[in-house]
């Protein structure tokens, strides 16, 4: 399996990277970048961005840095982002439509992240067959054959917690490998599966790790 | 700063032990925890387990493990989920209202997290003054006020993009430490600001990662 070769704490930053470099080759002519400079614009030591590039190639040149968009054409292809990424979502409440409304429909007009939202599903009947963002809303028996059709390739759980190793599952036997999961709960999941969890718990136990012992 | 010291990936893994940790102590009566159990489940390796720990002190002992009362305490500390977390959230729209039903207000139940819901803020004069889920929607002329009478520590952002960074410049002048942004936009906050963000745009570049490159 690739995914054993090269620890996710890489592949995590490699967006954030790629996010940098899109900036730069919108906003300016920017040719060249260092190591140092998208560093810090990364939020990441330099070093480390050194380090990183370097599992996958010869990218940039001692003393001359980066080539912007030479980088990001590479970082593209290592991130499968020069295909078309097809992706469901499943859980049509209000974190769903959210995320339809504000993050799933904005990334189809980004000319570097080829993102087509193709399928919604719900458990609930009342719900299935209406539109939301003129997407169909379909039942969850349409599972396996929506997933062979349209080639789905990620989906993102926005069901409540109980319901999500379920639907999880569904998706696992329709031949999905890569899930977002946002309802909070671990799912449990094949090694051949790739799980990322939105978890707002974990995010702000994380953060009161921060909150000032002595406030002024 | 506190925060200069150790390395926030090392941070963010504390609560996937402590999230361990509770499990353990509400489902059975382990007492103890190997180095090695402890990251299967909570998906670390046992050494960057023991690693991360001794930035704290002396938990465990060789060959014996980790007490996990103690432990799950000492964490506990560590993060500050000792006092109460009072948290705020800004944009009380679909997705606002979704964090505040399925995720804030679960955790007021959950016994090693004390975490206190105690404002939502919106910039819609109509939404202010309404209640979501018992708790009422002010105006964003409040923040100063209310971050000062209920000791505001961690702000939600579930604003739009072009509003985030006014909103969260806002919570900051009153002097909260810690943002929790999911707005699909990046802050530019002081260094003594802490900010975590929930970007699906981030992880499904990461995902497509993962994507297999030849299909079976």
């Amino acid at each position: 399996m690739r995914w054993n070769k090269i620890s996710d704490a890489v592949i995590r930053r490699l967006p954030l990277y790629l996010r940098v470099l899109d900036e730069l080759a919108n906003e300016s002519d920017t040719a060249l970048i260092s190591s140092q400079e998208l560093g810090v614009k990364a939020g990441v030591g330099p070093a480390l961005v050194r380090k990183d590039l370097a599992w996958f190639g010869e990218f940039g040149k001692q003393g001359v840095g980066y080539d912007v968009g030479f980088l990001r054409n590479e970082l593209r292809k290592i991130l499968n982002l020069e295909q078309e990424l097809t992706v469901a979502l499943v859980g049509v409440g209000s974190l769903g439509e959210a995320l339809v409304r504000y993050h799933l429909k904005r990334y189809a007009d980004n000319d570097s992240f080829n993102l087509r939202l193709v399928a919604l599903f719900d458990s609930d009947p009342a719900k299935v067959g209406t539109l939301v963002e003129g997407i169909p809303v379909m039942s969850l028996e349409d599972i396996p054959r929506i997933v062979e059709e349209e080639q789905i390739k990620i989906v993102v759980v926005a069901v409540p917690a109980d319901g999500a190793q379920d639907v999880a599952n569904r998706f696992i036997r329709a031949g999905v490998k890569c899930i977002l999961n946002y309802a909070p709960v671990k799912l449990t999941t094949p090694d051949t599966v790739q799980v990322a969890s939105v978890d707002l718990s974990l995010e702000l136990q994380r953060l009161a790790y921060y909150i000032p012992k002595h406030p002024n």
